[in-house]
């Protein structure tokens, strides 16, 4: 790849990184993503409610965080129309190239960041070379800035191809909290595709080497749990008090003990939990933020039952109630083993890719699933892809990092693999 | 009572009732009874340090919590001297009239108030007759605001009686969180006082009530618990996470099954719990806050340790460490019958009593019982009585209000009982 | 006391602690109280269900058990037709003496013992002297062996004394598990008696000193759970079963945090749990066996009522059934302070004697607050007394035993305490 | 199959399931397969210690069990020498063919039974034809009688037929608790075999079908644990009791919520406890039973670790001690494919069989996997089949059962298979 398309590559992936937005918050980094596209000229644009129904959305956020960041975006300088066109948390895009005969071909990359506070430590490259988070509270720590850079340079390139056919690119918001998926896979541009790529930088490969096609990605849900009781005063009257702490206690206990699956693996967890005032009070309130997994959708609907049941009764069980709401969900799939092969394929010819991989199981989830069932049920092709990226430590740590090398290596292996489908057919 | 007293003790009260603030915080509340000390005219006044050494603090709150009601106070209009000498939270004061020989009587009131917010509700009398708190935060939702003024009217009857002996009046802050009593007790103010008058108004008693002497306030302490785990990503790598909530939910099971004891009535209690980040998260990191109280203040060590140890060992289990630091705590002290018996016949003739109990249990806790201690090891006796009000909702709740017309019992009452134990000695 | 009374007295009470039968199993043992009461002669001696309503019992035990002890004291030589009136677990007896005008007077005394195995140890004086169980499953290790031997010495002291007026010896079967004190309380024989007389010996006051009247028997309650789930393979379908075993652990953990009360002291304990089959079985049924107490009747309902709700919303948690079934209870019963004092003042002129307390707290609980609560309802007095004695080890423990100098003790105490209420009245 | 074989192999089962014996105690059983070899005539016979180093046992049951089944097997008619042969409960016996020259073969067939009462309704055949089992307390309820009649009529068609090479037979015992592979596979019968097959009938699979190698068979490991505490009265002195049932709740709430595992399925399971003595009663003693297994070995070695660390920590919680024992364990091991073709291709021929699966799941665990996994450390082939039965109720229930069809299945299909090998090679 010649040095100059590297530096923007580069360029554009830090400036993405150095400002990243939380799930249906992104109205800076659809503003920066729509620029570029402009630039590049495409048939379609369609941002927000032009791409998808804002109904279909799952696990907004509480109005006020969408409102904090829309003046945040307002005060960055995004422009007054577009942040009219995304009011409400309606954020990202789909860009379309609509290039003569051939066939009908998805891209999807997801475009939000994690309240995650980055890391200011010297050695961490983006402290270092100072395009850190700017932000204070949110970082780019599963490389969606690379995601979206690979779905721009994806676009530029094919557009300067002589690709025959359709291409779909999919910027698309909240994948972090499984909010995006459903809308995008929902929208009239998923209908009737031939193929889909889903991509993500990293998941524990090396730079230089390429999984074809992601297996057994978990079906998962979020749930957020809120236990009411009865306050009283812990010293004069215990017994008068329905404890919300103690039925947390008991949930927590609970959840965690939900019965393995003979069908597949299963994931619960609880990660967040506040409640209560202090410490002569017998808690009236808490909340709680947990999810499962499940190796099938069935085995996660399993795990789902059994987590919201066990919340219920161990408030029951102390005298209280719990309401639990399923905030969003994501359902697994598969990638097809026919294109998965184009890919591999594909990948053995890019420069600096070392190692392909045909298959790799996952591990966790990812709300691309709902777009890449939506292609399957129409009749057509999907892979979830991974282009391997030395990351010093995990995803979703403040000293996550993306190696550049590897922005080169998906662009190729993305245009390289579209362009594969529209002439050849897998 | 003539009804320009009343007036002005109402007035008083109401004055004080709009502003509260919490425990080490209480800047203004302090300035503005300095303000009546020094109009009554007293033959000491000791502000903060002066009154006690702050190395005794008990329950300190965070230095940016102090800071923010330093600045309020500053912006409220208290003198720049009197915040100096209050700065760091070194709140409260203790007031001395030396009229000749006698016995050295105390006089312990509290002036903190709670993070309640009030209601606005029609029909609370503090809002229909515009008293209500202007914080939007705290509140006097445990009466601190009449004790106060107790103390200052008592103060000013003695100043202008014929009494002979010594009163230290003790306005000590930071009752609510048991910070406080020990500073107090520890003071020189304290020492080789005959007798000491501890009270409190309401305690589910009616206007007209009076308990001449509180027996079995339960000893108590706080402890602020830390829980440190590993994070991990719940779907990808469960086994690699330490999870801090998890231990958080084995806790609390262990801690609410701490056994009876044999000795006397135990109390345990976790009143607040916060952590974790995402559902996605092992959670990393826990924070609770817990209490123990026992009937004696050996029981309540038995409910201390258990407590901590059940807090670390729940940690251990899952491989994670709790710190649990002991922020307060408060002894359990009974009140001498003869001193109770000299406040018992008092109120025999106090205008608008007319129930007089000799004792009372108490169920919760309080730290005047520092005091009542230091003075019955120095060969004095102590009492802790109440007078009755008609509250309307329970002590702690947003529509708790004091009836008016147990100020002037209150104030006659410690009054007649100071003077009498100055003339005839119990 | 004459030498050859002495003898007597500790003959018997070694014969008895020779053969120690469980509740509601006391075929032998009434059998001997019946030959001594015939010995002595009386004016009414009413065996079994001439006594009491057998519908009245509680905590009855299984058919078996009552079969194997029914044949083990037919082997033992008790006469045919005294087991044919006890059959189907109908022990114990009632013996009267009317000797003209003058008060009722009741005495309780109880006869059962206890499953544990007594020690052969040397050391152990009734293994030293060769009195100890012969049964190799039952123990006398609270001493009612002592209380049988009271109940005849006294019963024969009264009989050859000018006793005026009517005394009523209880000899009860089941105080262990609270099933005896309910039908004696209901009998006719326990109906306007103006005093009762119940004693116990020990309970950690050492040899010489006496309690006049015990306060505070908490209130107590028997409660077994029975917890019915779907076994299922561990290893093959964990997710097909509803384990039983699962939902007894949360059950344990729950009924331990049931709320302090603040009307008085609790007690809860889960004391025998046995389930399941085998480590690779989904345990199907689980028993577990759990008690009650509370310092009022009131405090006891709250905390049976706790009791029962959770276990079977444990159960339900896990998808499980839990029956609760409450095998027996206790209420709460004062001794009266007039009666206490005459038992005190008799105390004072008991040979041996040499500290008479006026009262005492009990800490455990006892059934012949059945009892009690009717006399005190009928308008008669009642006292539950104490008999010291140097135990050198806890009751309920296999080393137990009782200083035979209290045997003495305790029949003069209670000889000269009913003949003091039969001449002069309390 | 000719009818009077078809007889015989149903007659020799029917016989073994009438007396089923749990493991280490198969003395009958031992004693009748050895009468059947003998009856075919084998180059060499290894019963008991012969065959293996009792030091290998593993899962070893109580003395007093195994000399009760000892003494029944006695009565039973066995001959002396070879009781004395097995005393300490040294069952099993390995049969050996010397045939020249070829490879080396084992068949690992397991004897024992289960402690399950045999249904006697009708419509259980074994009750309806009168072989349903003599205990009264132990049942074939997994099919190791119809295992044994495999190994016995394949080792006779083997010694009737050309074979040249060398044939092992293991007659296992104690494969239940996963006692007996250990022995088995250290045994010098085991080193340096060219093949070997284990077998095992049923398994959810129909009469008809054949799985020609069993995947994943789960690691496992029993767990014993004993918990040990202070017992005290739970009325008067809770507080003095360190309570080995709260413990056990802590520990069985805390062993089912050992995180999931990223490399591998995990189970955990109590299966059985009991403890306690009376309610009134602080528990002072609680044994448990319980398992963890894993999809590999080391997985496994995870739970068990953790399982282990849960209840150690959950008594030290409650101030007790925990002790577990590994009563036994037995690893993963995985079917050769190649072997596993040989098995397939000549289930084609078997009359009566019409469905060969090449591979299935297990979901379950086999300690078959040592000796598997000694096989193919020593360079030799294994394969794990199964042959399906229409069981009418699941494995381990009172009214499972096996079609007698399917003994003729599995004689032929071993047989033939076992010729394969030695004439073909894999």
């Amino acid at each position: 790849m010649p040095d100059p398309i590297r530096e923007r590559l580069t360029g554009l992936r830090r400036d993405l990184h150095r400002y990243p937005e939380p799930g249906w918050c992104e109205f800076w980094t659809t503003a920066r993503l729509v620029e570029e596209v402009e630039r590049i000229g495409v048939d379609e644009l369609a941002v927000g409610p032009e791409a998808y129904d804002p109904e279909d959305r799952m696990a907004i956020p509480p109005e006020d965080r969408i409102e904090e960041w829309f003046e945040r975006a307002r005060e960055r300088g995004v422009d007054d129309d577009l942040l009219t066109t995304m009011a409400g948390g309606n954020t990202g895009a789909v860009a379309v190239l609509d290039r003569g005969d051939g066939p009908a071909v998805g891209l999807r990359v997801d475009i939000d960041g994690l309240f995650i506070e980055e890391s200011g430590e010297p050695g961490h490259l983006p402290a270092d070379e100072e395009f850190r988070s700017e932000t204070g509270e949110t970082m780019h720590a599963c490389g969606h800035d690379a995601h979206v850079t690979w779905g721009l340079a994806t676009l530029e390139a094919i557009a300067e191809s002589d690709f025959s056919g359709r291409l779909v690119v999919f910027f698309q918001p909240a994948e972090e909290v499984s909010g995006g998926g459903h809308p995008m896979a929902e929208s009239p541009y998923c209908a009737d595709l031939d193929y889909l790529f889903a991509v993500h930088v990293g998941l524990d490969h090396p730079t230089g080497e390429v999984v074809a096609g992601i297996q057994k990605p978990l079906a998962m849900c979020h749930v957020d749990v809120n236990i009411r009781g009865t306050s009283a005063h812990a010293g004069k009257a215990p017994e008068e008090g329905n404890n919300a702490i103690h039925a947390l206690g008991t949930a927590i206990e609970s959840v965690y003990g939900i019965p393995r699956h003979s069908e597949g693996m299963t994931r619960v967890n609880v990660g967040r939990v506040e409640g209560g005032t202090a410490s002569n009070v017998i808690a009236e309130h808490v909340d709680a933020v947990a999810e499962a997994r499940g190796e099938t959708t069935e085995v996660m609907e399993y795990a789902k039952s059994e987590l919201i049941h066990r919340f219920e009764t161990a408030a029951e069980l102390h005298g209280c109630e719990a309401d639990a709401t399923v905030e969003s969900e994501s359902p697994r799939a598969d990638s097809d083993p026919e294109l998965a092969e184009v890919v591999a394929q594909t990948a053995e010819g890019v420069d600096g890719v070392d190692t392909v991989l045909p298959a790799a199981d996952f591990g966790a989830s990812e709300d691309a699933t709902f777009l890449m069932n939506r292609v399957q049920a129409d009749g057509g092709l999907a892979t979830y892809l991974v282009v391997g990226t030395d990351h010093p430590t995990s995803h979703h740590t403040p000293t996550f990092d993306v190696d550049e090398r590897s922005l080169d290596h998906g662009v190729d292996l993305l245009t390289e693999s579209i362009l594969a489908v529209a002439e050849d057919g897998p």
